[in-house]
């Protein structure tokens, strides 16, 4: 029970905290809850920072934590001393950190002092909770979202580019949301060309508490962009926020304005979903939220790095003289045809948002 | 509450009444329920004879009816006066008969017997058993469920034309019932050329119980085949049940190897489904299923004559390469596009039942 309410206290936070885990901690003493946290933006203290500073004396407490306490200094110093110095009796952790530099360190160091250690409890509820995270400190790629809006018959736009308002205000809405969870949020030049969007979270939109967040906080804008299209006067870059720029063959003096538009200007030799999620690992990004036209939004389904698909589904049937939803010059048979599962399905307004894990061929 | 009942039992022999509204009917004396009945297939006796089959005496009973009971001889002689020679002493009626033929006249007849009518209770409800009906009686056209399955996406093929199994074996089932419920079942010459289907229902893929009714009680199985091309050996034809064809050009020795094979012909000077459903309304059908290609499908949307669409969508991507849901080589402005309102989301198996109506222009 006290960790269910843990988890959900780390879920409150899901829009905070970019590059760290999402972590709750409640502290209890004889059945009564004294004291509760959950991690702050970066920089500021982990979850069981926040819930010793919660409560005037924590003295004999036992510390409900979805997530092994740190033992290393990072940006903040180690959880675990102030635990121990704090003079809590036992900790429950839902599950270890993956973190290599933590990775049972924390524990131990906590039962050396003798304080009593269990693991294991909501432990798949808790590990849901941080799956980029998760996967990237074992070495592997951030998490992808992939965002499509679309009508009931799978349309994204009429022949001629028509488009505007296919799905509604809530729906848009959800999108800010799904803005705020995520580190990146990756689109295609053609996009930025054709609909100079902003990209970022508007938090009067959504109902999230922005908390200690600056204008500024904003996820990494990312546009993959191969040979330089991207205009400089894009809304993109007037925006406070930071934008990465991703390209293959745009000229020294493209790059040099971009970077005085104030970008980060990454060139590789191939931009592609795989090359891209790399370097947005190593940037320290746990989850990716691609919000692109049916060019890329075809690209990474084909190349099997979605792990989620969330569709805004119109009550609307647009026919045959549209736009697709994903491009896939590629699929030709129905083998080449991907299967999802559906994980949830919900009414927002009068459209629908389903969202499907991919299942890997 | 007695009212409720009698609708569930009119909803129960929804597959079985055709050109018939379907009707419950429920006898009550002092509380306590004596006798029930729903409508039996065209020729057997309707809801109020049956309930008063069902018991020894209905003396001083009330009977409670979802649609005013006929004072004209049909198939069968008129409901009112074996109300009236049973001696119930109130009849509580959900709706008035459209049909002019009736339209208050059993009604009055019941009272000017000195039985007390009531009528009004859960009348939309009960209207809404038999949208067909009420519609035709008026002098309106059928009721037009357009069925479709697709991928998430929108697509019902490849562009090579493979698209077996896109939705799974209860989807399939599904369709069954639904054909069960129509009347007619109107198919494009196209899928019979490329499908050769059966469009019969098939009561062991259903957990309906045909009653009484004959394998060949089928619905009327429609073709609408302009010029002439559905093949001798279609497998419509080696079916029992009944099979039109509605063409425009086809030669005269082509109608009459089509009468041969057991088809009623009709040649209209055009095959559009306006006049296609206004020769189904004379037929006397009341609710019409449509299950064609893109092309028809296309065409029945494209003419504001669906009254609902019946989407099973299969958790699958199957991309660009495909063919749409429906053509729709009209539509090229956003403002072309149909609004629809979901009345219904089900899962069936894995794959999602979304019923909408469609609202019209
Ligand atoms: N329905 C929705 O959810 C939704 C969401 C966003 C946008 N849209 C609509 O989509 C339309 C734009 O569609 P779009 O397809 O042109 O835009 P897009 O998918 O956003 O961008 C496509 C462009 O990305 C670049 N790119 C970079 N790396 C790529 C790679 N590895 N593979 C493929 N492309 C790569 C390509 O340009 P280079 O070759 O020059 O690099 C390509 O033309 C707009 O009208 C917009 O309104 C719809
Ligand atoms: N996904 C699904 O739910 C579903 C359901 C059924 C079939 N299918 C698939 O659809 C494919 C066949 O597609 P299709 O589009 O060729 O077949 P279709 O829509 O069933 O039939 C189209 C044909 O109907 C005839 N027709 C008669 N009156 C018409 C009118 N007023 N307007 C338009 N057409 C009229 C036309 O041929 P004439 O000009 O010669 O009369 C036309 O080519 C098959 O592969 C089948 O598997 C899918």
């Amino acid at each position: 029970m006290y960790m269910a309410k843990a988890i959900i206290l780390a879920k409150s936070v899901r829009h905070l905290t970019r590059a760290n885990p999402r972590v709750g901690c409640i502290l209890v003493r004889d059945g009564d809850v004294i004291g509760a946290g959950a991690t702050q933006p970066p920089g500021g203290p982990h979850a069981e920072i926040v819930a010793l500073n919660s409560c005037p004396d924590a003295r004999g407490a036992t510390a409900y934590v979805t997530l092994e306490p740190c033992s290393h200094t990072g940006r903040t110093p180690p959880c675990v001393d102030a635990l121990i110095k704090a003079a809590v009796i036992r900790v429950v952790v839902a599950c270890v950190d993956p973190n290599p530099k933590v990775n049972g360190a924390g524990l131990e160091r906590l039962r050396s002092a003798g304080i009593r250690v269990d693991i294991g409890v909501l432990e798949s509820q808790a590990r849901a909770l941080n799956p980029g995270f998760n996967r990237r400190m074992r070495g592997g790629l951030p998490f992808v979202r992939l965002k499509l809006a679309m009508s009931l018959d799978g349309a994204t736009a009429m022949a001629n580019g028509q488009s505007k308002w296919i799905t509604g205000p809530m729906a848009r809405r959800q999108v800010q949301r799904m803005r705020a969870r995520a580190g990146a949020v990756i689109t295609g030049v053609g996009t930025v060309v054709a609909d100079n969007p902003s990209l970022n979270v508007r938090w009067d939109e959504t109902d999230l508490d922005p908390g200690p967040l600056l204008p500024s906080d904003q996820p990494l804008r990312v546009v993959m962009d191969r040979s330089g299209r991207t205009p400089l006067d894009a809304q993109l870059f007037k925006i406070p926020g930071p934008v990465m720029i991703i390209s293959q063959s745009a000229s020294g003096p493209t790059q040099q304005a971009w970077a005085d538009c104030g970008a980060q200007v990454v060139m590789l030799t191939a931009v592609t979903p795989a090359t891209v999620l790399a370097e947005l690992a190593d940037a320290g990004v746990n989850e990716v939220m691609v919000e692109a036209g049916p060019t890329l939004a075809g690209a990474w389904m084909d190349a099997g790095l979605v792990d989620r698909l969330v569709v805004f589904q119109a009550p609307l049937l647009m026919g045959s003289q549209t736009r697709p939803l994903m491009h896939t010059p590629n699929w030709t048979e129905l083998s080449d045809a991907v299967r999802l599962q559906l994980i949830e399905s919900r009414a927002i307004g009068t459209d629908r948002c389903l969202e499907y894990s991919v299942e890997k061929a």
